[in-house]
């Protein structure tokens, strides 16, 4: 798949003045989120062009019974809004937070989507009904979004996308299929388990021993976790620094990268900290699955090259020879991620 | 397969008085080490059953030249002493140490065999012309002893094999087939980045900074590492201990947890950093992959229940919630792992 075509650095490019053939197969991929259902209509052939969006509200009341069929008919409106005849459409892929299972017959179960209010659903029974749409897929978002970002960066073999966020979450795709692993867990690095032995964190823990030397990935190394490690390192030295500013408790990621790009000595150490422990998570998971890629997406990776060069370096220095030029990028498309995502195991199916 | 007719905790049951029928299909296994190669004939159907077995030396001057020859030779005179038919063997596994490639029309290539002295060599080609035998797979040794292992423990699904031994080696197999990685290093676990918090090296690293904080996982969790430890904590505590005796330099694993298992305090504190340290490694490859089953294999696994019992409850108490009853097993085919393993892909490819 040509990606130039497919996507820029704002997320999925909009070809909405595409015209599709009498009897061309188009998909419909559904994002479906804690508040937004994010919604696309692709081409299959030659390659997922996006033809049109919409955004609908995620009703999760009434243990979210209006949510598929929100979903149903907002499909059915976008379709007439953009002239695109809805029985072309062969194809349903639906992102969906919570783990995924597959019954015998080839159903997509999403076993209790929290965030939805959802216990056990059979997402494909319903939704066909509800479309006619006749094949009908589920999958893990986080997972969803592991397949998009993969198809853009053209990457083949096993890929894991490693998402920076208030979390650290990954999702891993081996030769195009997710894995998913015996509880619906892989891919759960931020529960890795963590204890970094650095400078850093000895120092904070020599003032304040309550400072945790054990926890996991995600407790130093998310978005939450960098802000963590900067409060307590101003809390527990001197040292003049531009992060010492009475709104402290504001400090945001952004701030601390910004900061340690511009040399303040205090940022730099504690990013030092971040691109250690995460470095040495990315060589811990190499050592396991020993990937071709390595990308990275969530809030923190806006931080871009800063983040890319010093993760880069601290991956080498920890991992085993073999793999010291395993590929890390980062990911591209953002929060269109999980709409490409949803709709490439259906190209799959063709 | 009914693992009890096909093995006890001695190794694989040689089945000598099983006569196979006039064309029944025989696999010859072969798992080539860089002393000795093991050989064994095995039925396919109904399930691999050993039929007889032998050794020959492995020959590794002039490039390892000899080797597959001498194999070849030594597998006719194995068929011809059992009454067999060689021509009934319809296809062979090897077992070799290093790295293996698939080429583009299905043979497979051993990339730099170092024990054997091997260049790039296509097993398949060199050892379907001396042997006549149509279908011939080579894998990895470490890979084939997962295989095996995984058969006999009757796992499906994702098993990972972790090796205890002078290093610490691992063999991923997903729904039956290796995983191999990027470069061939999956499951090199014994190279993740390793840096226990732990109270015990804690206080040997208060007399001795020079003992490492972090290394990789076999620094610490290997048969050499928990000996490297234990005499580090002998040298920095003056705390009485049965392991404290003038031949502290032949100290084994052995020697260490029969120590723990009887009460001893010291040897008790160095088993409980093993197994946290174990245990916080499996809970990072849970992370990774959230296998179905954990298999212990390798000189340190002959501690037994001891190591189980350990090994399990550190893993718990690190790893995340929902992977908290995933098994972890002892393996129990020792040294003929790898010739069950040899012959597994060739079962699923009839």
């Amino acid at each position: 798949m040509a990606a130039y075509t497919l996507y820029d650095t704002t997320g999925l490019i909009l070809h909405d003045s595409v015209v599709p053939e009498e009897n061309q197969a188009l998909l419909l991929a559904c994002d479906i989120g804690g508040t937004t259902v994010k919604m696309g209509i692709f081409t299959a052939e030659p390659q997922p062009r996006l033809l049109c969006r919409t955004e609908v509200p995620t009703r999760t009341e009434d243990e979210g019974v209006n949510i598929l069929p929100d979903v149903a008919e907002a499909a059915r409106a976008l379709a007439d809004d953009h002239g695109l005849r809805f029985s072309q459409i062969r194809g349903a892929g639906i992102g969906c937070p919570g783990p995924v299972l597959t019954a015998e017959n080839g159903d997509y179960i999403v076993n209790r989507g929290v965030n939805l209010n959802w216990g056990v659903k059979n997402v494909s029974e319903e939704f066909r009904t509800l479309t006619g749409i006749p094949s009908v897929i589920a999958l893990n978002d986080a997972n969803a979004a592991a397949l998009g970002e993969m198809a853009a960066a053209g990457a083949s073999g096993t890929v894991i996308m490693v998402t920076l966020g208030t979390g650290v979450g990954g999702g891993i795709v081996i030769d195009g299929s997710v894995l998913s692993g015996s509880t619906g867990s892989a891919g759960e690095i931020g529960h890795m388990p963590a204890s970094p032995y650095h400078p850093l964190l000895e120092s904070i823990r020599e003032q304040d021993p309550s400072f945790p030397a054990r926890s996991d990935l995600e407790y130093y190394a998310s978005a939450t976790g960098i802000i963590r490690v900067a409060k307590a390192a101003l809390k527990t030295t001197g040292a003049a620094s531009v992060l010492r500013k009475p709104e402290a408790s504001d400090l945001t990621a952004k701030d601390i990268f910004d900061a340690a790009r511009e040399g303040d000595a205090l940022a730099m150490s504690i990013t030092e900290f971040y691109f250690d422990t995460l470095g040495s998570g990315l060589a811990s998971i190499a050592g396991v699955i020993d990937p071709d890629l390595f990308l990275l997406g969530g809030g923190v990776s806006r931080a871009g090259d800063f983040l890319l060069d010093g993760v880069r370096r601290a991956y080498r220095e920890n991992v085993f020879h073999s793999m010291r030029g395993t590929g890390i990028q980062l990911a591209v498309l953002g929060g269109d991620a999980g709409l490409l995502g949803a709709v490439i195991p259906l190209l799959q199916e063709d």
